[in-house]
C-alpha cells in the first residue's frame, strides 16, 4: 500500500532528524559547537530538500538509507546558508520561524562560525560516505552535484546578487538569476545528487533536474504570496499598499492572482519533466501540488 | 640541477597564482562576486599550504600538476577563513598584510559571502577533479583530507575554541587544541591530501601527518614570537610587560627565547618524521628550517 505525500514526507523528515541527530553526536567536536550548530539544524525546517535526495534516489532504483548522508549533508548547507542570511551585515533578522536566530540566541562570531562548521562538515560527511559506500564514483558525482548547487554558480551567487541588488528596482531578469540560483539550485541538486548516488543515466537526471527547476520557481513563488499574505493579515493593508517599499518579487510585479496563475504554470511542467518516469514519479508529482497548495 | 627552497617556493607559488587566476575568470560567476573573492585570494599570501600539497605529491611519486585543484582548494578555504577570522564580530581587523580586510574595502555582507563563496568554490574545483581525474579514488581521498582538516574537528573547530577562550586564562590543553586544530590542522590536510593524491601508502601518509603536526606549531609559535618582537617594535616596551592584556600564546607563557627553544624542538621533530623518505624530501626538510628562521 502506497503511503500519501504527507505521510511519505513526514517519514523521509524523521529518517534524516534521526541521522543528524547522529552526525551531531559525535564527541570528537565541542559540544558547545554542537549546541549551536544543533540550535539551527533542529530548528522545525520542513527538510524538503532531503525528502528530494531520497525521492530521486529511489525513483532511480536506490535505497534512502544509502543516500542518507547526502540528504544530511544538502539540509546543513541549507541551515548554513539560513544562519548567515539572518546576519545583522545581511538580512538582520531576529526571528525565524517562531524562535530567535543564531546570532540572536548566542552571539554574531558564534553564528558566522556555525554557519562555517555546518557548511564544512556537510562536505565531510558527504566525501566520507563517497569513500566508504558501494559505488565511490555514483557517490563522488553526487557530491558534486551538490558543491555546485550551492555554489559560486548556485546558491550563494543567488545570495551575492540578491544582496547586492537590495533596494534598487529590479528587472524581471535578475529577478529570474535570484530565484533560479538563489532558491532552485539547491533543489535542482538535491535531486540530481539523489539520482546520480542511485547510479541513474543522464537523460533521468536531466528530467530530474528539469523537474527541480520548475519546482523550485514554484516553491519561491508561493514563498513570496505566503509572504504578502501574511503581511497584509498582520497589517490589515490591501496586497500592493506599499509596494515601492517592498523587496522585488513576482507579487509585486504580479499581484497575487497573477504570481499564483505562473506557479500553477510551473507546476504543470513540473509534472511533465517526469512523464518519462511513468507511474514510478507518484511521490515527486504528489509533492509538487503538495507545494503548490501550502500554506505555510 | 636542484632549486633552493626559495626558488622552489616561488615556482609553486607561482604556479598556483596562475590556476588561482584561471579558476577566478569563470565567467559564470558574477563579475563583482570573483572580484571580492580575488581581492582576497591575490593579496600576497605565502601560498605555504599549496606548497605542502605539490610537495608531498611529488614526494610521493605524483606531479604537481595534478594535484594543483587541490593546491588551489586549500588555499581558497585557508583564505576564506582569514575572511571571516577579520570581521567586526571576530577578530575586528581593519588590515591584513598592510590592505583593508575584506569587510572594510567592501562591506560585511559581501565578506561573509566572499568567505562562503570561497568555501564553497574549493569543494566544487576538487570535487570536478576528483570525477575527471586518471584515479578518482585518490583524488577523493585528497579531497576528505581537506574536507576534514578544514572542518568541525579541525580548523573551524580551533577557531570556535579561540573565538570561545577570549579574554579567559587559557590552560596549556586548551592553547594546544587551539594551534593543533586553527594551524596545525590545514597544514597536516595539505600533506595528506598531497600524498593521498599521488596514491602514497599508509605509512608515507602517516609520516607526512606527523611532519606537518610538527611544522604546523612550528609556524604558531614563530608566528607568535613574530608579532610580539613586531608589537614591542613599535611599542618600544620590553617583551612580556602587558601579559595580563594579551591574548595568550606559547610567547606569554614561555618568553620568546622558551617559545624559540620550543619551536627548534618541534622542527627537529619534524625533520625526524621525514626520515623515512631519505633524499628524497629535502624540499619539506629545507622548508622546515626556513620556517623556523622566517623573519615574516
Amino acid at each position: 500500500m502506497r503511503m500519501d505525500i504527507k505521510e511519505q514526507l513526514l517519514a523521509y523528515s524523521s529518517m534524516t532528524e534521526q541521522a543528524l541527530k547522529v552526525y551531531l553526536s559525535d564527541e570528537k567536536i565541542p559540544s558547545d559547537f554542537r549546541e549551536v550548530m544543533g540550535y539551527s539544524l533542529f530548528a522545525g525546517g520542513k527538510r524538503l530538500r532531503p525528502a528530494l535526495v531520497m525521492g530521486a534516489a529511489e525513483l532511480c532504483g536506490g535505497r534512502s538509507e544509502d543516500v542518507m548522508p547526502f540528504a544530511c549533508g544538502i539540509e546543513m548547507i541549507h541551515t548554513y546558508s539560513l544562519i548567515h542570511d539572518d546576519l545583522p551585515a545581511i538580512d538582520n533578522d531576529d526571528y525565524r520561524r517562531g524562535r530567535l536566530t543564531s546570532h540572536k540566541a548566542f552571539d554574531e562570531a558564534k553564528a558566522i562560525l556555525a554557519g562555517d562548521g555546518l557548511l564544512s562538515f556537510a562536505f565531510e560527511i558527504m566525501l566520507r560516505a563517497a569513500l566508504t559506500g558501494k559505488e565511490p564514483l555514483h557517490l563522488l558525482r553526487a557530491a558534486e552535484d551538490i558543491a555546485h548547487a550551492a555554489g559560486v554558480q548556485g546558491m550563494v551567487a543567488g545570495q551575492w546578487v540578491d544582496v547586492r541588488s537590495e533596494g534598487q528596482q529590479l528587472d524581471m531578469e535578475t529577478l529570474e538569476y535570484i530565484h533560479d540560483n538563489k532558491t532552485a539550485a539547491m533543489i535542482v541538486g538535491a535531486l540530481k545528487a539523489g539520482a546520480h548516488a542511485a547510479g541513474a543515466d543522464e537523460p533521468a537526471v536531466t528530467a530530474l533536474a528539469r523537474y527541480g527547476r520548475e519546482l523550485g520557481l514554484t516553491f519561491q513563488i508561493i514563498d513570496d504570496i505566503l509572504d504578502v499574505v501574511g503581511d497584509q493579515k498582520e497589517l490589515g493593508k490591501p496586497v500592493g499598499s506599499d509596494a515601492a517599499n517592498q523587496k522585488q518579487t513576482y507579487v509585486t510585479r504580479l499581484g497575487v492572482e497573477g504570481a499564483f496563475a505562473e506557479a500553477v504554470k510551473h507546476t504543470g511542467e513540473a509534472s511533465a519533466a517526469l512523464e518519462v518516469f511513468g507511474e514510478k514519479a507518484v511521490f515527486l508529482d504528489q509533492l509538487a501540488q503538495y507545494l503548490l497548495k501550502r500554506r505555510k
